[in-house]
C-alpha cells in the first residue's frame, strides 16, 4: 500500500483492478480511454484485471476487456489464466466467454458451452428433445429419413472407426454414423432394441474432424420437415452385428471398452454415455420385476411397460418402468492439514494404481452422508465437511458419479480389505511427482478422463492465491 | 478507514475482526487479555468477530470466542447470526460448534451432527454398520435379542403413535418401537420382508422425547455382547399388519403418508427414509428383471439374487440385484436480475401451491445438464450457471432429491402443460409475503420439511452482506 502510494502508476493499476473486482465496467472504460496501458497490467501476484473480473464472475467487465484487446492467455504467479480462475470459481458465463476463441461469437444466451468442472462423458452433441419420445409418428418418420444417424452397438460395445484429423494430424476414434439403409436389414432379420437419442444441436458439426465413416454424406438442405437430424442407437447380438460390421472394413466394435471408450472425442463420449446406459437397461430389464411377465418398449426406448393386465406396476407411484440411474459418490478426502489426500487401491485396479474412494449411495441417504459412510467403511477415516464439486455419467452400466471434496477429521487408516486393499495419504509433492513422471513410476492415478483424476488435479491446483 | 484511524477503539475492533477473519487465534487471545470488551464488538455491518470467524470457517477462533463468553445469538444488520453464516458458507465444524448449546461438549471429531443445509429425511439415529449385512449369524442373533427394535409397515405405511413431549409440551408423532416378542407371530404366520437398518448411534436417545410406545423398556445394561442396539424394519400386508395393530390401541398406520410423514421427528424421519425405500424396492422387485424368475433376499435385505442358474444377472457388472435410488434434480431458478425466482405448478398440487421445478436425471446426464434440460422442457427458460446446494432422500418410493440453485439467462416462460400447468417469476417481496401470511393466502409453497422450501428460503436470506 505504502509502495503503491509512492508510485502513481501502480496506484492506478490498483484502482483499475479494484474496479474489475467490483464489476464497475463504466469506470474501467473511462480509465482505459485515458490509460490504455492498464488493460494487461499485472500486480504483485501476477493478476490482471481480467483475472479479477473472472474471479468474481463479472461478465460485462470481462467482455469490455476482451473488446479492448486484452491478452487472455497471461498466467499469474500460480500459473493460472483468467479462464482457470473463472472455471475454478464456477462462473460459467465468464468461462464460456473466455473459452470462446472469437469474442462475441457466442451470445450471452448460450448455455450449451463448456462447463465449469466439466468431465468426460458430460458433454453431448445432441439435444434429447424428450417431448418427441411419445410422438410415435414423428419417431417413425425420423427412423427412415435418410439424414437420420444410427449408432450401432454389439453386446453394448459401440462400432467405431479411426480417423486422422486433417487440422491437428491426430488420430482419433469416432463413432461410425450409419443411416437407415445400413441398418434396415439387421432390424428386419433380428430382434434389436432401437432407442431415440435426440436431435443434433445446431452448429455442432461445424469445424469438427468428425466424418461419417460409412453411409452417404448429406448437407443441411437434405434435412426434411422440421430440420432436426435425429439420432438413434441400436444394440444387436454378436452374430447379427458382426454380419453388418464386415461390410465396413474400417470399422470395429470397441473392445475392451475400458480404456478404449475414453479415447472418443468429448461430444461423442456423451452420446455413448446416454446410449449405452439405456441399452444396458434394456438388456437387463426385459421382464417386469413386479410380476415376472414380459414387457414392451415405449417412449422411444425410455419406458418398458408390463404386458400383464392388472400388474401392480401399472398403478401408482413407482419406478419399475424407467431406466435406472445409479448415483455413486466419489470423493477426494483431504488431510486435516490440507497438504495431503487419501487414495485407495481396489483389488481389480492395475498394479500401482490408486484412486479416490467411491461407493453407491444407499436408499434414504444424502450425498454428504454417503461420503462419510463410505470413507469410514473403507478406511475408518472420519470425515467432516463435504463439498460437491462436479458430476460425471459413467455408462458401465448406468452410474452417475457425484464428485466431492471432503475434509478428514481423523487420520488413522484401517482398510476394510473387502473393497479396498490399501489406502494412503499422498502429499502434494507425491501427487505432483505421479502426474509429471513417465509410465514407469511405481504409483499411478486414473487417466484424465475420469472424475477421480479431475478431483485430484483440482485440489493440487487450488492454493491460497486463487 | 479514515474514520477508524481517528478512533483508536474502532481501529482495535477492526484489527480484532481482521484476525478473526484470518483465523489468528493467538493474536486474538492476546488482544482479549488486555481488552476483553472486544469479544462482542460489532462493525458498521453489525458483524462480530464470531461472525468473521464463522464466515471463513475458523474453528479454533470460534472456540476461543465461545470460551471467552461471547454472545453467539447476536444478529448482524441482515438478521443473520454467526450460525447462519457458518451454515451458509458450509463450514460444518464451526456450525456444529455454534449449534451446540454446551460449548466443548461436542468434540471436533464429531461428524454425525447437524449438516450445513441439512434437510428433513437427511438425519438418522442409526449407523448402518453395513459390514454386518453379510454376517448372517450376527443378524440371526440380533433378530431375537430382546433389545432389538422393530419398526412395522403396513403396505409401506409406518406404525406410529402420538406422544406429548414432557419438556416442550408439544405433541409429536413417533415410530412405534416393537420388539421380537411383538413381531414373532406375524413373522411366522405370513410372508413378511425383514430388513436390517443399522445400529443405534450412541447417545442418540438421551434427552429425546422418544419413548417406546409398546414393548418393554430397557436400559443400556440389557444390551448383550457387542452392545449394538440393532434396528429392523418389516413390511406386512394389510390383514396381517392390522391383526398386530389392534393389540396396541394407541398406535396407527400413518395415512395418508404425505403430509403426515413430515411430522415425525428428524432422526426418525431418516430411519423411515431408509426403511421405506428398501421395503418399497422389495415390494416391486420380487422377480429377476433379466429372466423373470423368482429371487431370494440376501445381505440383510440389501440384495435380491435370481434363483435361476446361469441367469445373466449372476454374471458381470450389473445393478439388477441392488435397491434402486433414483436421482432427481430440484432447482430454484433465479431471474438474471437476482431479485425473483421461478416457481411452477403441477396439476397434482393443492390449489395455489407453487414449487421449485424438478425432474429425474436421465441416463448419461450430469446433474447440471439435467437442471438445464428440465427447466427448458417445463418452462422454456434457459439456464446458465448451476450450483449444487444440498440433497434430500425422498422415500416415495426411493428418490434422492439433488437441490440446486440455477441462474436463468432468458426470462420468457412457456409452460409445457404436461408436467407444469403454470409457472411464474416471484419477487423477493412476494415470497416474503407468502411465507409470513396465514393459511388463506391465494399462493403457497411446500412446507419447511421439503428441500423446495429450504431452497427458496436460502435464496431469500442470501444477500450481499453475507
Amino acid at each position: 500500500m505504502a509502495e503503491a502510494e509512492n508510485n502513481p502508476e501502480k496506484e492506478m493499476v490498483k484502482k483499475f483492478h479494484e474496479n474489475a473486482a467490483k464489476g464497475d465496467a463504466a469506470k474501467m472504460s473511462t480509465m482505459l480511454n485515458y490509460s490504455s496501458f492498464l488493460v494487461d497490467e499485472v500486480d504483485e501476484k501476477g493478476w490482471t484485471a481480467l483475472m479479477y473480473a473472472s474471479r468474481n464472475g463479472h461478465f460485462e467487465v470481462s467482455q469490455l476487456l476482451l473488446e479492448k484487446g486484452c491478452n487472455r492467455s497471461i498466467s499469474n504467479n500460480s500459473g493460472q489464466t483468467a479462464l482457470d480462475i473463472a472455471k475454478f470459481w464456477g462462473h460459467k458465463l465468464v468461462a464460456d466467454l473466455l473459452a470462446n476463441p472469437k469474442p462475441g461469437a457466442r451470445s450471452r444466451m448460450s448455455y450449451d458451452g463448456p462447463e465449469e468442472n466439466e468431465n468426460y462423458f458430460g458433454r453431448s452433441l445432441l439435444n434429447r428433445v424428450s417431448e418427441k419420445r411419445s410422438n410415435s409418428n414423428w419417431l417413425k418418420d425420423k427412423q427412415i429419413q435418410p439424414t437420420t444417424i444410427y449408432i450401432l452397438f454389439s453386446n453394448l460395445n459401440p462400432l467405431v472407426t479411426s480417423a486422422k484429423c486433417e487440422n491437428s494430424g491426430k488420430t482419433n476414434i469416432h463413432l461410425c454414423r450409419l443411416h437407415y439403409e445400413d441398418i434396415e436389414q439387421i432390424s428386419a432379420e433380428s430382434e434389436v432394441t432401437s432407442i431415440f437419442l435426440g436431435a443434433e444441436l445446431q452448429g455442432n458439426n461445424s469445424g469438427s474432424c468428425v466424418k461419417s465413416a460409412v453411409g452417404s454424406a448429406f448437407t443441411q438442405d437434405d434435412v426434411k420437415d422440421d430440420g432436426l437430424v435425429a439420432w438413434f442407437a441400436i444394440n444387436a447380438d454378436f452374430v447379427a452385428a458382426e454380419k453388418l460390421r464386415v461390410k465396413y472394413p474400417n470399422c470395429s466394435f470397441l473392445q475392451p471398452l475400458i480404456p478404449h471408450l475414453l479415447n472418443l472425442n468429448e461430444e461423442e463420449a456423451g452420446v455413448v454415455a446416454q446410449a449405452r446406459s439405456v441399452l444396458a437397461w434394456h438388456s437387463r430389464y426385459m421382464f417386469c420385476p413386479t410380476c415376472g411377465s414380459s414387457t414392451e418398449v415405449q417412449d422411444g426406448g425410455y419406458k418398458r411397460t408390463c404386458l400383464k393386465k392388472n400388474c401392480p406396476s401399472l398403478q401408482g407411484v413407482h419406478n419399475t418402468c424407467y431406466p435406472r440411474v445409479d448415483p455413486v459418490v466419489i470423493m477426494l478426502v483431504i488431510h486435516p492439514d490440507g497438504n495431503s489426500c487419501l487414495l485407495g487401491r481396489q483389488k481389480r485396479y492395475p498394479p500401482g494404481m490408486f484412486s479416490c474412494l467411491a461407493g453407491f449411495i444407499e436408499p434414504g441417504e444424502t450425498i454428504e452422508d454417503a461420503v462419510r459412510r463410505e470413507v469410514a467403511e473403507e478406511t475408518a477415516v472420519k470425515v467432516g465437511h463435504v463439498q460437491y464439486v462436479s458430476s460425471q455419467p459413467w455408462p458401465m452400466p448406468s452410474s452417475l458419479m457425484i464428485g466431492c471434496q471432503a475434509v478428514a477429521v481423523t487420520t488413522e487408516i484401517t482398510v476394510d480389505k473387502e473393497e479396498i486393499i490399501e489406502a494412503r495419504w499422498f502429499s502434494r509433492q507425491q501427487i505432483t511427482g505421479i502426474l509429471t513422471q513417465d509410465g514407469d513410476h511405481p504409483v499411478s492415478i486414473p487417466p484424465p478422463q475420469t472424475i477421480a483424476h479431475r478431483l485430484i488435479k483440482r485440489w493440487l491446483k487450488k492454493n491460497a492465491n486463487l
